[in-house]
Order: structure tokens, then C-alpha cells, then sequence
């Protein structure tokens, strides 16, 4: 798409070279092919060095912009943002995409479907009513149970096991809101990548990235009914237990254990062989790793119990 | 069916004229041709005005019933009306009814299931594994994704999402109990409505009403594993993120914020504009619009951090 | 499997008589053609009278065994059942068995997959894109809405309702850990068995025994949502509400009821009538029948009230 035809999707302004555009990403992440957008001040910092061919900004900061990246100029810009990221959405499937290609020695039940565009490996089992959407990539000797669904472009290692009714690669919980406090969906253009060796529960969900991938790292066990939200990095080795969940962006080190429903909240970072007992509640990231937590506001497992000794006093 | 039948079938006396009775209803919302029941002296005020054509209750209430409505004396009048229920329950599907209407311009897995007496809307995109029940109403322009579930009688709008392996119109969590301990299932006849422009995750569970309707409406954003039981209302524009609940019959205002495992309690009233923090437990309702909340059990954000800072204090 | 060639499998010595083995379980439970283990010292008691033809165990433990009984010495007992589970997995589906076996009078969807070798008894519904398991079994007149897995072995009783996209049988959440952090799965050879009468939410989660089964008895209530771990075991006319769970081997007695978000820890016993009220977290047995309870950690219900009184009063 031209930079052109985004800044008339935009209603906004444009000025110069008229580049074609094949993407969205961060400040950070973009290529000199793909747009990027500035809504939070926390990104600000950013734009100096950004290498974004465009970028959706107020006009307050397009002094900030480096000479050679094109302003975008409107009142909201993350609502811009969202208005354009489903210009760029992939269509869901597509048949003019190659007959899936399948490895050695599978087992593969009739009733799954495999997408146009995906590739299983070898000695791969795959069930009834498994989906895998067009350009997944499912490794070797990994076994989808029924009513798996990996959506398209996700990545699978070999070694995997994902058990029934498990989703992989469903849309990020992302949206712009008006001030008339409509949401404007965010288009998750980005995919899930699962390494070798890990097995996931039923009943889980791993959303999608909204831009590259929410990564899950080699040997890391994760049980029934977890979310992990888009963008998130779960390091190797990590165990999460039943019901636990982690917003958008978090990314845990490796052989991190999350108890039973405890959660994290996004955008942080999560020191390696870090324990959080169960019901534990993340609201800020951890940087010593080895230790071990609990409660919500979180504490030291220790401190937890002291606490509750205090209040057990309390009602004596 | 005859008020003659159900007097047989509840075993209890029948005294008046003997109507065609086509379903069962709360007192309030009962009409001329339905029976309802009493059995939480809450409702007991309601009795006077229903419009019901019979009522189940037990012997002391029946001076309270208006002379037109028939009274079917039982001891226990909830198990009573939990065994009549299943007699109004109309079958999972009918091949009697007629093939689905499919609208223009729809992309259907062949590996999907749709229902006779479903109908189907234009622009619809439903992938492989997708059910849509009996007489389910599907909008325009809406995507199902693999393995989602739509059961009988329930209405999605137009312009919606709904991700893998959510569960619209599974039952309502309802059944009396015995004084042995037992129970008796209480049939869910009521259905899902899903108003336009809705997105739902993955692994997200919406029960239907026991009698009318539980409702989503326009604009709302629900992510992953959210749990809304029967006869819920879920304002305009609000926002349920994952792992979040709401137990039956509460109704949310438009623009309410349900941070991550937040839940609320049932048959409450929450203002428009409320924000909830993630794990807040709300068991009153909410009549001031706009505040913020958090913990359980529920207060203002300001003081639970209030709380939290003299808390601490108590282990230092 | 010869002894033997377990012990060439765990690279361990061998003296005694070459016994054939059938399969791996408990010390308690473990039959004279069956190899046990002992990786916990709470267990070392059960080494005098265990019935196992042999028990993978650590060297200082060998004086501690019957002389009947063959001693398996590793370094990392538990590591080594891990490895050895695996050998006394069944596969997955099994085309050498038998055509399914389907009752009278059954409603079965074209759609749904039926394995060889499962056995479905008279009058059920089975709609769209359900899976039966090898080896499972469903009893008369029981309802196995879209998308429900049942794995393997796994059996359902008569009378029974499971709603949409609710896993009955998937692998308990174990496996060992050596001393680099990594895992190995151990094989969750068991299996899942529900009594009659049982009702069974959408999205609900119910896992299979790593020996033996997860039992859920008669007349028994699951909501939506649900995580069952493996191993437990539910009493009869319990009642779990939405978003709670049971981590492994955990026991309910009868008429239990366990709030929404509600969990209990692993390994515990909880009398019968026991009331939880949402959100309440339950880390050790409960022997008193009848009592409710509330909070995390858990108390008398009213002591959580008089506690949450005090907490109010500390912020004002």
C-alpha cells in the first residue's frame, strides 16, 4: 500500500516521497518499509531513532520525527492506528495459497482441517477437529488433540503436545477508544511461536501479537485454563499452573513458576527461577531472580505468611 | 400443554379452566399463557399484579394470588417448577424445521455444522468446527472462528467476532434442591443475545437466560476464559478482560471496565462508566456512575491502596 | 514388559526373577505384575507393604523392601517413573479395535468422531464435532453437546449432560524435574470416570489420573470454566461454581459446595457439606462436616467478616 493511500484512509496530510508500504510496527521494531504511530509519552523517546518510513503522531511531536521519516498528522493516533491496522490483516484463509503440506508418517485425522498454506512436519498426530490455519507451521513428532486451534501463521516446535480445545494465535484483546467511549479494533498482525518440547493444557488461550510474536520458550509446561496475552515471553522451562494468567507484554525468565489463578499484570519483566505461590498477583517487575512470592499486592512468601499471622491476631 | 397436564405432572390439585399453557416465566414477565412460580419470599409482592395464567407456590401464599390466576399447591414450589421446566424445553434440533438460510457473499467451512432453522446473514466468515444451533440468528459481516458454539435460539448481530472455542448459550448454572441433598436440573429456555459490532475471545462462556434473555450490547469487548452467567446484562462499549466472571441475573451499565479475574456476585446493579482493578470482588451493586474500585471485598481504589500501605506497615 | 528390559531402560541393575509387567502405579495400589516407586519420604512408609513386583527407588532406601520385591536403583527415582511412564502409554487411537459400539435409539452427528473400541450406550445425543476416546464409554441417555472431548478410557455415566467444549480426560499437569531445570512429562496412564446424574458447564476442564482414576460421583453440579485436577475426587450432589478449581488429588465429600474462583490446594480432604464462599482459597483438610468458610488463607465465615470489619476500620 502507498504512503498515499494511507494518509487518504487517515485523512490526513502527506508530504513526501510516496514509498510502498507493506506493514505496522513499533518505533523500535519498524523497517523502512512499514509505518509505525506514537500515542503513549512513553515511546516519545523513540522517534529520534526510529527507522520507520512513516509515523501517526500529534502534531505537537513531528519536531520530534527524524528528517527522513514521514509525519502523519491526526487527533488521535491511536485510533489512526487501529483504523489502519486492518488494512494490513491478512485475509483469515486463502485458496490460492499451496495444499497444506504434510511431513512423514502423520497420523491425521479426516476431520481436522489443514489450512492452505500450512506445513506439518514428521510423525505428527493430529485429531479430529483440529484446525490449523493457512501458513501455521506445526514442527515434528507433535500431537494436537481434539478441537485444537492454531491460527495461521503460528508456529509450533517439535516435541509439542497441546491438548483438546486449546486455542493458539486467537486475537490480542487490543482497541482504541473514542471519546465518545466507542473501541476501534486493533488488528493482532502478528503470530505465536510455541519452541520444542512444551505442552500445554485444555482449554488454554495464547493470543496473537499485535505486531511480531508472543514467544513460549523451549520445555515450559503450561496447565488447563491459562491465558497468556498478546506479546507476552514465557521463558524456558516456566510452569504455569491451572487458571493463571499474564496480560499482554509480560515476559517471565526462565524456570519461572506461577501458582494456581495467580496472574501478572502487562509490561513486565519477570527474573529467571522466580516462584509465585498460587493466587499470587504481579503488578510490578522482578529483577532478583530466585526468590519466591505470594499475595497480592505481591510480597515475599515469607512476608505473606507474617501477614497473615498479624491478622489472624486481629480477630482474636 | 394443558394446565390439566402439569397439575398431573406436578401432582397437585386443579381447580379453575383448564388453558393451553405454552411456557413458564418469572411472575413479572409471565403472560396470559404461561405459568410462573414463587419460591423466594422476594417475589412474594409480585404475586398480586402477574399476569401469569397459574402459579406454583406453596399453600400459604395462594390468598395472595388474583382470582383469574390458577394455584398449583406444591411443597416445595422450586422443585416443582424445576420439573416442569424440562417438559417446555424445546428438543437440540429439529430436522423438522427448515435447511439454514445462508445470506450473500458467505465463506462456510464445510466442516462446520449449521442447524436446520439457523439463518445465516451476508459477508459471514464461519470456519471449520463451528456449530450454530436451531433456530440461532447469525448478522451480517460476522467471524466465527474455529470450534465456536453457538446453541439453539441464540442471536449474534452484525459485524461481530467471536474467537475459538467460545461457548454462546450453554446452559445457566440452575437447579432446586431437596432436603436429601439432591437436584433436580432447572431447564434454560430463555437464549443469548449478541448486539452488533461485539468481539469475544477464546474460551469464553456465555449461558443463556433460564426465561428471556442474557444480553450483550453493542460495542462490548470480551476476552479470553470470561465466565456470564444467566440473565446477565452487559452495557454498550464495556469491557470484560480475561479471566473476569459474572454470576447470574447482574447487570452491568454501559462503558464498565472488569480488569483481569475480577467477578461480581449475581442479581446486582452496576452504574455506566465503573471500573473495576484486576481481582476486584463485587458483591453490592453500584449506584454512582464513574468511580473507581478495587479488592475484595470491594471499595475504592484510593482506599485499597490505603489499606495496602497500612498493611504493610503491620509487617514492618 | 520384562523387567529387564525396564532396567535396561532406566540403565539400572537387575537381580532377581525376569516378571513380565503390565503397567506402573502407587505403592499402596500397585498389583504383583505392576513396578511402583518412591520419590517423596512421606511415602517410604508404604515400602514395607507394597505388593509390587518392583519399586524404582533410591539406594538408601533397598534395606527398606520386601524381599520379594525387586529393587530398581536410580539416582532421581522420580525422573526415572517419568521415563518409564511413557513405555506403559496406550496409543492414542488404536484402529485395531473394534468398531464403536452405538446403544439404541441415539442421535449421533455425522460430524462427530466415535473411536474404535468406544462404546456409547442407548438414547444419547451426540452432536457435531464431539470426540469420544479408544476404550471410553458413555452411558444411556446421556448429552455430549459440540465440541466435547472425551479421551480415552475415560467413562461416562447414564443420565449425564456436558456442555459445549468441555475436556473430560486430558493429561494431569506432571512431570519430573532434574537438577538442569529441565522436565520430563510423566504419562497420565489413568483415567477419568463420572458417575450418573452429572451436569457438566462449557469450557470446563477435567483431568485424567496419573493412576487409577479422577472420580466425579452421582448428582454432582460443574459450572463453567472449571479446572479438575488429576487424581480428585468429587462427592456426590457437590456443587462447583464458575472459574474454581481443584488442584491434584483432592478430595470433596458429598454436597460440597465450592464458590465461584474458589480452589482448593492439592492433597486434601474436605468433609462433607462443606461451604466455600467464593473467591476462598482452601490449603489444608477440612475434617468437621457442615462449616462455611471464606477468605485466602481460609477461615470460619464469620471470622472473615469480623476480619474485613477490622480492615475497614483501619482506613478510616
Amino acid at each position: 500500500m502507498k504512503l498515499s493511500e494511507i494518509s487518504s484512509i487517515l485523512e490526513c496530510d502527506f508530504q513526501g516521497q510516496d514509498l510502498e508500504i507493506i506493514g505496522m510496527n513499533t518505533l523500535k521494531e519498524a523497517k523502512e518499509n512499514e509505518v509505525s504511530f506514537v500515542s503513549n509519552s512513553k515511546y516519545v523517546k523513540d522517534l529520534k531513532t526510529t527507522k520507520a518510513a512513516a509515523v501517526i503522531l500529534s502534531e505537537n511531536l513531528v519536531s520530534e520525527l527524524p528528517s527522513t521519516c514521514v509525519a502523519l498528522v491526526t487527533k488521535n493516533p491511536y485510533w489512526s492506528m487501529a483504523i489502519l491496522s486492518k488494512y494490513f490483516a491478512p485475509p483469515i484463509e486463502e485458496t490460492s495459497l499451496p495444499a497444506p503440506k504434510i511431513g512423514k508418517n502423520c497420523t491425521i485425522s479426516p476431520k481436522a482441517e489443514i489450512a492452505n498454506g500450512a506445513v506439518i512436519g514428521d510423525n505428527c498426530t493430529i485429531l479430529a477437529h483440529v484446525y490449523v490455519g493457512a501458513e501455521a507451521e506445526v514442527g515434528n513428532n507433535t500431537i494436537l488433540y481434539p478441537s485444537v486451534t492454531i491460527y495461521r501463521d503460528c508456529k509450533i516446535g517439535n516435541d509439542c503436545i497441546i491438548h483438546a480445545n486449546s486455542v493458539i494465535g486467537s486475537d490480542g484483546f487490543g482497541f482504541a477508544t473514542n471519546n465518545m467511549g466507542e473501541h476501534k479494533k486493533i488488528y493482532q498482525n502478528g503470530n505465536v511461536v510455541l519452541e520444542d518440547e512444551i505442552e500445554i493444557g485444555s482449554n488454554t488461550s495464547i493470543d496473537r501479537a499485535v505486531f511480531g510474536s508472543t514467544l513460549i520458550k523451549k520445555g515450559t509446561r503450561i496447565d488447563n485454563l491459562v491465558q497468556i496475552g498478546h506479546n507476552c515471553e514465557v521463558g524456558e522451562y516456566s510452569i504455569m499452573v491451572s487458571q493463571s494468567g499474564l496480560a499482554g507484554s509480560t515476559k517471565l525468565g526462565r524456570n519461572v513458576v506461577m501458582g494456581g489463578q495467580a496472574a501478572a499484570a502487562g509490561h513486565l519483566e519477570v527474573a529467571a527461577f522466580s516462584t509465585f505461590a498460587a493466587r499470587s498477583g504481579i503488578t510490578s517487575s522482578i529483577k532478583e531472580p530466585g526468590k519466591t512470592y505470594a499475595g497480592f499486592p505481591l510480597m515475599g512468601h515469607r512476608q505473606w505468611l507474617k501477614l497473615q499471622a498479624k491478622l489472624a491476631k486481629l480477630i482474636k
